[in-house]
């Protein structure tokens, strides 16, 4: 039994999902002729109430899509320091689209209004223009902590008046939903675009959905098309979405609660100094220093557990579909152990 | 029975590689874990006796790659007036690389290496840079014509000589081999990149394959990530691929066989002014100019057969896996009548 | 006395030029304080009938700024295969825009309406999307050559109907209006946007100025800086550009003269095959096929006189302010001699 | 009496300077042949013990070149949160050369090695690599402070442990040089390119310098083409710039005493919070938070002083060549007024 808490993206469909993959209707969506796709990018396109949503290969792709619609070369965009688009998506803001990001030094990848403001940049030919905020929910990096709804109204505000475009990574989406109780629909009223993941939470093998307003989706099949996301009979993937949808969003709590009773354990444990606050799927928590970080991941290794580092004797566990009950209490065994 | 020869993209997975696919092995392909994706990659490469090989979800991105790999902003690729590269690809090579594209006016797609020498620009700093070159067969605008394997030798000794890079658009690369009785070998000791496509002729639902030398392909799954390419458990799509090297290439000569019979048909009709010579599975022909054009495109549509022009009076049909006998001998009647 | 006919940027400030340069009154231009070129460029705009225009270092940063003005990335702007912005600004069109040119094959670079309108692509996602034109007034590789203004009023036709940019690469400008008869404001009255050069023809040391349109000239002055054309106390040059509108617009017909005297005795030298026609300063001449192109202008060189290859045995001289009458007798006999 | 204190930018050349510029020797730099310009290159180069050196029409321009010299899109390059490349060149970084900024959050503008190091990303293919450290010196957000060459050294041999460039923006060089009594030769032996300016301290009205090794510098005159920056007769610029490294050195030091002077004014003063400590030419104060900004600017206007802001109530002033002993007594009665 190989327990893989490295990420949630390294489920494997369900004998549920295959069967629904399996007897996908499909067709040709570079003609827009696959059926399943359209009915999935329809379904959360409704969900969020917007106009358009268009299925890519990764997040990474509809993010930086996404950041391509939103912006003209030399123009930066508004981020925490955590963001995955500044930090893992290879420097694809720069190549792509030929922006910078301002980052703000938030806390655990959520920031302020009012650090927004402070954030964009006089109007003068000298500055790179502000025309985009960014924000990530669940947090990644940040620990899979979840933004305070009303803040995200406020950053809202502080767009319009200052005419920004509002992008909203949401990667990990489902699971601030779940937790927080809150609504597709409320996300779509205030987010000019949504990217949200099929893959991680909801267990798909591939695929991101980008979501989004008719004005800022008119181009983006070309983008799409210019960075060769494409692809022809995906109603196989699309498929595996639309039954996520419907039964996988539920689920995460269990993700959750196990992830909390993770940390329960960690915490007691007088190699690790500290746990951050668990909210969702993701437990980062940090050895302490007089601890060495890859024996400690190699003696987990030796008892088929894995997870990754993050730099600095910070490491990281996501739970996830695949992550059973038996695997569980392994773990926590484990993890008492030590 | 609708009979669709619009395109070769068209085909939808036989219940062999269905099945093929639903039982696949995959893994985190962002992990290099996939096992199928990983056997895939390195059956290819082989085939093309090259080290590397990487799978992307289109033959778009499979070909920015490429671009990308070789050159650097500010330079030029020479290739033919009719490159999917310049033409298809949304005009990817210069938002993507920076690039621009120096066009031969080649026959029906191809050219010759005198053509190649006297395209590279002179070095000079207020001239672009010639650094790569860039051939497509078979060509898909050229109408499935096949290179002379003799001139695109020729061509490797102008690279050589001028130090520029030399990249293949396989996309149709199997219909050229089985033709042609060529082989990957062949090609891939003459090219320092190959791009082959999956879809198309091998009628898998999604992938090209992107196959190459050890230092260009270097930093290759770098440009994917930044592109969006990255994909977790693609192993379903590799699994269709395994299943089409091994049964979808010698059957291109059936395809190649009705394309010839078209052309024998459409070569006897008066409306029809120019049929192009037939090589592979692409018949472009040419209306007699008083024919209205879309007034031809509906009659067809009236019974059920979907082609697509091609602009000036100009239209293609492409045979493929999903093109039965039971269409061609259809297609043949409703043609004699005209 | 070394007689050079290279290109007519060699010229050297007349004792007159000078003296307008070292008496100019300067200030900060990055502030908008230097009063001089604030004159310069007032008074460019109200000759072309345009709210804007802006100085620049050279008329490969006016153009390409024009270029940036006019796109986004992954566009295509139609021009001639002889046009500057493709051969001789060294890729910058891809690399600063991110777009490609699509080439006419025009006649001594020029094109006709209906060629634009065929150039223009398809409106359909995987097309680069067509949105500028581009011609150069008078044509440098099409051998000074000026357009018929009704042709370019036909294309302006073309551009409004397909929402098209319309920019003027007016590097030689003033060779034609004063060769034709024009003005600056039907030119203003036509182009979006209109760069014409200080050196060349008007025998400044440097600059050149980009005219156009409130809307479209918005953020010029934001692209310029990003290139990192804006400068300070440019006064010293914006003065010689003064100069030269008072002085050195008229006296262009000379070297129209000059020009055509040059190109009479080439026509009759028996080692010569072709002289194009001469419209401007402009002298475009092939060699016959059995003379070697190196030792003519080896012999030429022995005798003091410079000219340029155009490459496959075509060469060009260019009449200017320095090349004087003395000089013009003594190339005369020169050539005579041959 | 005018008193501008916004910038060392807004100097005019003295008398001895125009006369240079006026006497000097020019010819056609796109062809190499400007006496001038050449000799200004080939003695900067020496002074710096590099082989290379190339004007430019702005500091700007020279940085965004070295910036692309050094880089390929995707990568990212190190700097502190002051620096110009990255707030005030309009976000050209990401525009000309696909780059991000990892911004270090230093003292006063400058950072240290260990800083760096940990700045530089992990070599995996979804992190932007790092490939470039930028310094500025004198730091101009940061005040004018100079730089430990200690420090600079050991930042060094971080570089080349990673194979890192090293840039450095010199824009006020010289006023570091004199002030700490260093000598170009030491930084030349350092930084493999470097940026010096010949408007600001020095007293020119435009242009800057790249100075740097054969390998890196390569490409710098073709780069300098795209961005547009190839000019003509600037033989009397690069006279300035000759006259200026003759004249305008060693009279940084007066600069530098009236800065010091102004400090300890402004010191005294009960509406300004805190000084920032003077090292060179630039005064960065802070105003009280009850004092209103821009009524204080006002007063100043109102005695024909002219400063700038920065923004959060911090202001700025910039001693230089133009500002007189007279304006020096005239500012400093008027100050201790407040």
């Amino acid at each position: 039994m190989i327990i893989d808490l490295r990420s949630d993206t390294v489920t494997k469909p369900t004998e549920g999902m295959l069967d629904a993959m399996m007897s996908a209707e499909v067709g040709d969506d570079v003609f827009k002729e696959d059926p399943t796709v359209n009915r999935l990018e329809e379904r959360l396109a409704k969900m969020f109430g917007k106009p358009k949503a268009l299925f890519f290969p990764s997040g990474s792709m509809a993010n930086q899509t996404a950041l391509k619609l939103h912006t003209n070369p030399s123009e930066q965009v508004i981020c925490d320091k955590y963001a995955h688009i500044y930090n893992y998506e290879a420097g694809g803001a720069s190549f792509n689209s030929g922006i910078s990001c301002h980052l703000i030094h938030g806390h655990r990848g959520m920031f302020t209004a009012s650090q927004v403001k402070e954030a964009i940049n006089p109007d003068a030919f000298y500055y790179s223009q502000t025309t985009l905020v960014e924000v990530e929910n669940t947090t990644n990096k940040g620990g899979g902590a979840c933004w305070d709804f009303d803040e995200l109204k406020k950053i809202k505000t502080v767009c319009d008046d200052h005419n920004l475009g509002y992008h909203l990574d949401g990667a990990r989406l489902w699971n601030a939903l779940v937790e927080k109780g809150e609504t597709t629909q409320q996300y779509g009223d205030l987010f000019d675009t949504i990217s949200v993941c099929l893959s991680k939470g909801l267990g798909c093998p591939i695929g991101s959905v980008l979501i989004g307003d008719e004005e800022v989706m008119k181009n983006a099949i070309r983008v799409r098309k210019i960075l060769g996301g494409n692809m022809r009979q995906i109603g196989y993937l699309a498929a595996a979405g639309l039954y996520a949808l419907d039964h996988h969003i539920d689920r995460l709590k269990e993700d959750h609660k196990k992830a909390r009773d993770i940390g329960a354990v960690l915490s007691e444990l007088s190699i690790i100094s500290k746990v951050e606050p668990i909210e969702t799927n993701i437990v980062i928590f940090e050895l302490e220093s007089h601890v060495d970080e890859s024996e400690f991941l190699q003696q987990l290794l030796n008892k088929d557990i894995r997870i990754i580092s993050m730099g600095s004797n910070k490491l990281r566990m996501v739970t996830h579909l695949d992550y059973t009950n038996a695997m569980h209490e392994r773990l926590l065994d484990v993890l008492n152990d030590f």
